[in-house]
């Protein structure tokens, strides 16, 4: 049975926070399921430029991804595809789901008319950054972040 | 007179073209204004979670900026606040006008609940490097784009 996508559903959202918490780098600052999660499910879904997706596999959640679609002035007017908060649960990475994951956010960002898309992932992720380039993505960029809390 | 911040106008995007086009790195892909820039202005003007700033001093325009407020179910449902398409006036450069705009910008995502600023630039701007590095930001990830078109 092929992987499939589709928008996540609040049903889906304790699977979707315990995949996002399941890395090395993120498991302190997910935290585990609650009200926060939700507001910013309730945030999502009401925005039609953010999707949170999620990926299947025999009838199991396998994946998920957020996509935000961004208008822009800058490059002719070009609306960008980003992409965050990229997750394959643990069991089933190396398979090849992940790329099958970005393709399809591919797919879907020039379906929705973007031009380019973006990620940043932190630096100390040496497969990620092979996975990205193996996509064709460049890093070309500095990715900068500063607490606002 | 101190520098002020406000949302842009229609009127105030060809001069907004005429900024970000002001660049080495962006000059060849902005393009002259037109059709393309008024339908990513209304695309921004549509979301509430996108703004287009203009820095004024003296009654003119002397810089720019996206902002982009962004939900996520990541670091237990924060919001980020995106920075995009910043441009300072050539003839104005290194008066600290940039600092100004960027800590406007941060009480602005503060204002907007955003737990965390993030932006990328170009790795060989070597002064924006410095200029975010001095303002408390961390490139602590690789900046990864691909073009869709």
């Amino acid at each position: 049975m092929p992987v499939t996508f589709r928008t996540a559903g609040l049903g889906d959202l304790p699977h979707v926070v315990a995949m996002i918490a399941d890395d090395a780098i993120a498991a302190a600052r997910t935290g585990s399921y609650g009200e926060e999660h939700r507001a910013a499910f309730a945030a999502i879904e009401a925005d039609p430029n953010n999707e949170l997706i999620v990926a299947e596999l025999d009838g199991e959640l396998v994946g998920t991804m957020q996509l935000t679609y961004i208008p822009g002035i800058a490059r002719r007017g070009a609306w960008r595809l980003q992409i965050e908060a990229v997750r394959i649960t643990s069991a089933l990475r190396g398979q090849g789901l992940g790329r099958k994951m970005i393709e399809w956010a591919l797919d879907r960002g020039r379906e929705r008319g973007c031009l380019m898309a973006q990620l940043t992932t932190d630096k100390s992720r040496r497969d990620a950054h092979r996975f990205y380039e193996s996509l064709g993505f460049t890093a070309s960029h500095e990715g900068y972040k500063l607490d606002l809390a």
